[in-house]
């Protein structure tokens, strides 16, 4: 199997970003590093952004992609999203801290009825999908170093959590090497 | 000292990037996690492209920094740009890798004669810069392995050195605990 040069753009929201990560790789650095040292010939672009919608990422991916992904290499796109969708906002104002840590199982629960339709428009697409959601919550480390933290992002164990679970997955391009 | 939320884009070339560094950090991701461990709220925005020269950089800093720095957070900009734009080019084709190390030595005084005069207009303009181009060719571990790289590319080891320089500038925001 030949290997060119792959580049691939991770579009997204805080999670991408790996915001709350002392290490600054979030789950995005940890699965690209562990895909380099497989082997892989890889370019990592990050852009995630904090507080970042669906809406706010359809409006900028196809732009930010095509800068970094020019014709002659293998160029991929990973989106992930979701979470600032189904948070409440009244008017401009973001809820508190302390009123977003009181709805936390609600929140919880809108972003795991997103994810399980998203799965589905995904399966019509045809696009691999890894719902996320629920095994986080049931992951004793990311629950408890979002509720040390911010109350939505964790630290370095989350995150290699959630590339642990990327890792895992038979639709990722990297699982074992070259 | 109040300490806000502090986010960072970092914009520029595959330097910034960090590419060929098997950890992702790159010299950004290095000095941004030994700030947050220094106890700064950070959040790291890497905004670096290969190949892209000052006059690309130009075109898109404003509305990609722009998009991820609001108001109402204490937002900061890094530009680190200058061997592309010194890079000869024959019509759309780059040089092999070849002539590339054939003419690494002219191409370096070529950066480091920029280098001198980004630093005069940047002194001009009352902007912080840090010559790095001469310190990184006395660095062994840049040189080595770049040479073992692609040519221009350091792993981790000449990252890390750069990331130092970065650490050890007196203009460096997080040079100590805040």
């Amino acid at each position: 199997m030949t290997v060119t040069d792959i580049r691939i753009c991770f579009i997204g929201d805080s999670f991408v970003n790996g915001t709350g990560d002392p290490l600054c790789l979030g789950w995005t650095g940890r699965v690209c590093a562990t895909a380099i040292q497989l082997g892989y010939p890889l370019t990592y672009y990050n852009l995630g952004i904090r507080r970042e919608t669906s809406a706010d990422i359809a409006a900028r991916w196809r732009e930010e992609c095509a800068r970094r992904l020019p014709p002659t290499i293998d160029g991929r796109v990973v989106l992930s999203f979701g979470a600032n969708d189904t948070t409440t906002e009244q008017g401009q104002q973001r809820l508190s801290l302390a009123a977003t840590l009181h709805n936390l199982a609600a929140h919880n629960a809108r972003i795991a009825a997103l994810c399980h339709a998203m799965a589905a428009v995904a399966q019509e697409l045809g696009v691999p999908y890894l719902p996320v959601c629920e095994r986080l919550v049931q992951a004793q480390r990311w629950v408890q170093e979002a509720a040390q933290s911010d109350g939505a992002h964790p630290h370095q164990g989350g995150y290699a959590a959630l590339a642990a679970l990327v890792q895992a997955w038979p639709a990722w391009w990297f699982a074992k090497a070259p």
